[in-house]
């Protein structure tokens, strides 16, 4: 179906309903000028929100629409996480030119209810927009954690144990396999285009990397799993950019240096196979890559007994003092600066 | 300055500096996964989102990128405002393409915040990205209200006196007007290819209507002069679509009819002078005009004393039984039924 034979206030109201709230906090979803919340006394309210576009964030050819609706969702959930708080309510605004159907945007909101269903959070508003060109999705999530409980990325401190969840570098290579697969279906479409294939490529023992890539899942589990272990972080931060960037993040602002260990850095078995045939260094991945959307974070020293027995939690390093920069040892026992972007010693 | 040359930290440090927070509930701004924000016990969080794409909600042809930064913040403080709220922070997210210098994200930065300086909103976070093409700006406001004082679209009631503040359709007139100069341009321009003319067209008398379009102001001032009032609005929308529009939703959500009076909808000179000029019906541009950004409300019969002395705020016409339908009278005594778009009767 065409939008335009809905026209905006219908195109609406399809994606709206059946969209039933199941927060307390949420007082008003959908329907008025603002969304309402209102959290118990003592908790704060959180805010992200996120921007992404076609072509720069996201490639329609391999990416389905209802797992880019999921993964919008994730990335903007993840920042709430980040803060060791809750995510509640989601606003999505949405821009879309006309090779869209109605059905092609229902899948996206099936993707971003998906998510709101399965990290509990209420689906209250949003702005839908014609676009001249591309697809935008703009997400926006609120939620709140009790004041006393915000982790922020400026409390690490001299000594402070440096913990990652899950794996790093998955996401990363989940794009290269995707890349490569999308040039091999072009040069081949380009040499019989008076017969276009229909791609298959085989996908199979690389299943997680590609989920990590296009459908990745936000940590509430570890935000869970720190609260139930009495565990309050120092310092938080989601990895969207590569562990290097988000720890350099973590010291500049708490004015720490850090010290890891290339051994303790957690590497899924898929990744790196994947990065051994591409002729990738697996750590320059796990450094530099992108789109993890695992936690890192520092806890006292005092929590090590605590933090050493979590499922999933690796311990890869500590804080040091500023003069001491931040560093990387590597399994040789040479130590490198971190770097935001392009760690060269590791880069093949 | 290309972008490329800063990069998107770079970036996002220059456009952050100097930013101060001036606002209690502001606990953190920007800087972290999430802005924070506390407000005072027995007060609600309101938020609301927009996304303005070029091409589509501006035309930079003669958008300056200032005033465009101002309107987009307006846009969205108003949402708050029709709900009685008041604005506090701001989060933003821009998409540039490679056209786009640092200089004119600096001015964009410049009109947002002038509008949060105007109306004591905090600047607290956002996403900038690439884009492949065009503009997008993408704002979410955060703001407050006591949960006792907050207004919905639904409270209307029967007989409840309906009234609006400022006048109608002079954004929608300034836009009429500004396009007809854009034509004028390019014909111009093709006509004479070797000399292209540097136009300056002459705008005087119609300052007004421009900076309706241009430059819209959110109406906090309404707000606070029904709260200094001892008025608490049964329902109130903020005019982006037209005043049929949104008294379509109020009447919807409230399950109720209403009935306007042509002769009560407050019109300004310039806007009269113009549809004049252009052969338009004044009324229908008030109608079905957007981008207004005045606050449409209902109050109660016995604030008539109250209301009615208010400067800015005309009293339009009154709520009715839903079975009476949502219907204008014109001067002649006819009466028409509200359309929320292309209202017939009365177009040319």
């Amino acid at each position: 179906m065409d939008i335009s034979e809905l026209g905006e206030f219908g195109l609406i109201k399809r994606i709206t309903e059946n969209i039933s709230l199941e927060n307390s906090s949420t007082l008003k979803g959908v329907g008025d000028d603002c969304a309402v919340m209102q959290y118990p006394q003592d908790n704060v309210t959180l805010a992200s929100s996120d921007i992404l576009m076609e072509g720069i964030h996201f490639d329609l050819t391999y990416c389905p629409l209802k797992t880019l609706g999921y993964k919008a969702a994730m990335v903007n959930f993840s920042d709430i996480y980040a803060m060791n708080g809750m995510p509640e309510q989601l606003i999505v605004n949405i821009a879309v030119d006309k090779r869209f159907s109605v059905e092609q945007i229902d899948e996206i909101y099936e993707g971003l209810k998906w998510a709101c269903q399965n990290h509990h959070v209420d689906l209250v508003g949003g702005d839908t927009s014609s676009s001249l060109t591309g697809l935008v999705i703009s997400p926006t999530c609120i939620g709140s954690a009790p004041k006393s409980q915000v982790v922020y990325r400026n409390g690490a401190e001299n000594t402070n144990l440096i913990c990652v969840s899950g794996n790093l570098g998955a996401a990363y290579m989940g794009l290269q396999l995707l890349e490569r697969e999308k040039q091999v279906y072009r040069q081949q479409n380009a040499e019989h285009p008076e017969s276009p294939i229909d791609f298959q490529p085989d996908f199979s023992g690389k299943e997680y990397i590609l989920e990590r890539q296009l459908k990745p899942e936000a940590r509430r589990i570890v935000v869970e799993t720190l609260r139930n272990a009495g565990i309050l972080p120092t310092s938080m931060i989601d990895v969207s950019d590569g562990l290097s960037s988000e720890l350099l993040h973590i010291c500049q602002q708490s004015n720490t240096g850090c010290l890891i260990y290339e051994e303790r850095i957690p590497i899924d078995y898929q990744t790196a196979m994947m990065a051994e045939q591409f002729n990738l260094n697996v750590i320059t991945s796990a450094l530099n890559g992108g789109e993890d959307y695992e936690l890192l974070f520092t806890v006292k020293l005092s929590d090590y007994d605590k933090v050493k027995t979590l499922e999933g939690i690796r311990i890869i390093g500590h804080i040091t003092p500023p003069q001491q920069g931040c560093m990387l040892q590597t399994r040789d026992g040479n130590t490198f600066e971190l770097k935001a972007q392009g760690w060269n010693p590791l880069q093949d």
